[in-house]
């Protein structure tokens, strides 16, 4: 169930204040060059630290445990996992039978009938999301020559947020914002009609990132407002250039060659500092509940280096089935 | 690549202008009652025929030929098909090396080196669909007392779309939309964190439609310009109840209890009858298209039916999963 | 349930005494001539008729229904029916309280709850072999040049077995046997290490087959009394070419290049004419059992080219894969 | 490529001189009470230290990284790793070129394009059972009261083999053996008919252990030169049970209630230290090679635990697939 791909397959693990988080990629294809310095750039664009995010600041230097061999990949499942060292599980002890709006407490403690480790969101938290970061780095590579950015586009809906942030922070309350990824020379024919369309993969992988409620591609939302003369992009060329970008590279679930473009919705931190009406599981009364701890304003600042990682995944997975398709 | 689920699970098969499309179920449980009629309203749901629907109407009688068994389903796989009757392959013809925008001609051509069926989009049509709403008939048992539905909430962005859709279809042009789905009396506790969220399995079978260019759950893009103090669901009651419902019945990938709610976004049809400018693969010049055949003006009139059918596969194989965390 | 395969993919359906028994090739790359006659000679070999086989003698006429055009397939599904037409359910009907010795009649009511199709065995029947063979046929194509053969090795215990078996169906009894497939001209390094090794997947399918209890490769059982100096197969060459074939040409789960070899032990069939012991599941009570109908005395010799078929879709799908470690 | 299973599912890593070796266990029921001395019997087990088997002995003390807390089983992915700590890689260097005897050196250069760790065998290491063992001391868990039980049948071909192993020692060769696993009280109903059978799921897992050249259930290969009068196990009560047991358990591919039974054919040890033929990749011509280093002249007898932990793990998912037939 914490599983993701056919041939290039990802497998998460860890909880947020257990011993370690991390993930295991199998199906990497032998001989890609892997060091430890490839990873870190993307690793820090994923941590916290400026206005807006949590001040637990992992060190989080990802520890490759197999897979790799003389600097290189070897073909077989490569692990990799960080540390967790600065967490603090004070404030989660109180919690126990209080749901924190918003969080994922409640529905965890339903489905895993209380055995759950709840403390930072356990198994649930995003800190989850430092493994697929790493496995992006190597997705990354295979794409290659194709390029993938993601890019924050707007928060709290507004482009220049940095005064919107402030008052946020400042008032213990949370935003969320918008962010887009575009993916460019991507070779056409990646995704299948119907169940494993393009679409399909890549809103599944991104749906895995925690508070993500919403993703459109191309015209997206927007397309339902138009007529089918406008929004059908007129092909240009031989190679399947179009003069417009409506259906964001992506016709029938496959890849035409266009730029692949999509867009998340991402939801405002769940936990703010503002007092919350929730319930005491163990009385049953309404309580009113202030949460402590140290969190991200805005974790959506956070998060254009997890959606481009969760993307280049799914297209590493694509890319490798579709030789199925050569000669 | 055309199959879907872990125990409820789907493979789709059969081209729109072929001998017949259909679907095979497996790994649903023995003992359902089933018969002939339980397929009429939704199927009959899904076929054209109104205003802005295509004047090609199939009697789409679904023929079961293996897995029922004296009116029950017996465990074994259940393979559904629909005969094509009404096909016409004509125009088709002429289009093989002249990609209409916005379809999957390019893609397909790409993907499939040209040995794909082209005719009405082959494997790729709309067509494919009739298959998914068989098989949605069969999961919405399963998945009972839950209850999904699914409706029009605007054409061309207006909810009173009668007299638009009446221009568009007179202008050759056509019209997207949006639909909303929700379910409700669905457990808690249902999808899992991360990869097999209820989000990511929903959008990932719901981007399966063709035609469709986003989803949103809850708030969905609105929950970015909202404050967390607004978008939090407070808790009401030990049973998870919430008094608002802006994460959709979804939170950290797990269904709370409250009503799932997602709203999808609809293109317009790709086939109208206006020019358009496109690309001779075989001259290698720009060329003006105008398509003639029979077509939907709107096919997002009669999406409901598939986006439910194909939400229930979904929850009914989380229904199924949802077993093993049972004590 | 009834999957296999990870690209080219195969799900089978269908009862004995239901309409039509068949199978759904998923992963098919495009291209592949495929004409109706590229069967006959596979389906004709898995026929009955002879000496010791049953006198229901289908036609098995394959239709195909999808993902086939103008002589090539197409890279979708590809549905390839039987219909069966020689079914006899008069004799099942009294046996649905009285489990057969050596079938699953027993099984199947327990794990189906009764709701199962019972006649002829259903779903259970080794008659679903049909839809196995006509994969086969495909995915021999896709191995090419490799050559796969299958062949009796002995019946009864016998290479001789003409007289013995002519015994036993004067009897009214049934005989089993062993078969031997060997596979040439194997590319070196299908398979994986562990889970996915070359044997696991070979004999996975292979114990798909009704009535097989064993299977061994290279020196098989007899590598038990052998020691590792006579085991250990010398290397000749750089092309891995080795002077003795203990291993069957499989290495740490990996092809080496030299011949696949194993064999497989396929039990006396079950339905005899003799009378037996078992249980009346109404009464409570121990009853005598003596079947009628047509029955093959040894199904063992319609076998061989049913183990080369699903030797064949294991070797395809392996096949396919290694693209993945290609440069 | 190096996992297994539907709900309760298992990834691999590690190389035998690498960091680690372990595995992740995923879609293991929460609430199943763990801790670190369950793990005692089952390593010990399965760790060298006798008469034939290797002086290399690792501590092998399991480590927990994920999914248990406070003592249960949380629902979510539990990693558990072994650290090597005993490995000598002198003696690899030399061989890099030159491919040993009845080990996967060549197949795996072929595989990985010489990108794989070949030190002790890499991934392709007998060491890697390691995790396969700790993930049956859970599995067996799953499966109460079911009791699985794996032994020594004989080594060399004999029951009584101390001489014969002394023997094999002194001269510096090695012997294979026969190990016979029995489970008691599974429940009748487990697996699927055809491509999911028992017999196929148990045999792809045990292929999956190193060194594994042949299976049979019940009476296995003995099956062949049997009449169907005997080979048949009559039913003696409406639980299923049967007089003899010549199907091992397993009718049809679903269990019936009676004892699981099956033999595994074990290679002798490839690593021996009498001189061997083999070929220089670098040169191209053939060469003598006398092995170095630690090995077990018999791994036979450290296998049955792991023959016990890979039936365990697959007889845990069917236990838990089998919830989807329940009412």
């Amino acid at each position: 169930m914490n599983t993701m791909g056919r041939l290039f397959r990802l497998e998460i693990f860890g909880e947020s204040h257990g011993e370690s988080v991390g993930i295991i990629i199998d199906g990497c294809p032998p001989g890609i060059p892997l060091a430890e310095e490839d990873f870190h750039r993307d690793i820090e664009r994923r941590k916290g630290g400026g206005s807006g995010t949590t001040s637990r600041v992992e060190e989080d230097i990802p520890r490759v445990h197999s897979g790799v061999y003389r600097g290189f990949t070897t073909g077989s499942p490569i692990l990799i996992s960080f540390l967790n060292r600065d967490a603090d599980s004070g404030p989660y002890e109180k919690l126990k039978d209080i749901p924190r709006p918003g969080h994922g407490d409640f529905t965890a403690r339903m489905k895993y009938r209380g055995f759950n480790d709840s403390r930072g969101g356990g198994h649930l938290s995003g800190r989850i999301t430092a493994g697929l970061t790493a496995a992006g780095v190597i997705a990354k590579k295979i794409i290659q020559p194709a390029k993938i950015e993601a890019r924050i586009l707007e928060i709290g809906g507004h482009k220049d947020y940095g005064s919107l942030l402030e008052k946020a922070v400042n008032e213990g309350d949370s935003l969320g914002g918008i962010i887009e990824c575009m993916v460019k020379d991507l070779p056409a024919g990646l995704g299948e009609p119907f169940f494993d369309s393009a679409e399909s993969l890549l809103s599944h992988i991104i749906f895995a990132i925690p508070g993500i409620k919403g993703i459109e591609f191309g015209a997206g939302f927007r397309c339902s407002i138009m007529r089918g003369s406008d929004f059908n992009d007129p092909v240009i060329d031989i190679e399947g250039r179009t003069s417009s970008n409506n259906s964001g590279g992506i016709n029938a679930g496959i890849t035409s060659g266009n730029p692949v473009v999509f867009r998340v919705a991402v939801r405002p931190t769940p936990s703010i500092y503002k007092v919350q009406d929730t319930v005491n599981f163990r009385t049953g009364k309404t309580e009113k509940l202030q949460l402590k701890g140290r969190h991200d304003a805005c974790f959506c600042l956070r998060l254009p280096v997890v959606v481009e990682s969760a993307a280049a995944a799914v297209l590493a997975d694509l890319f490798l089935i579709n030789r199925l398709y050569r000669d």
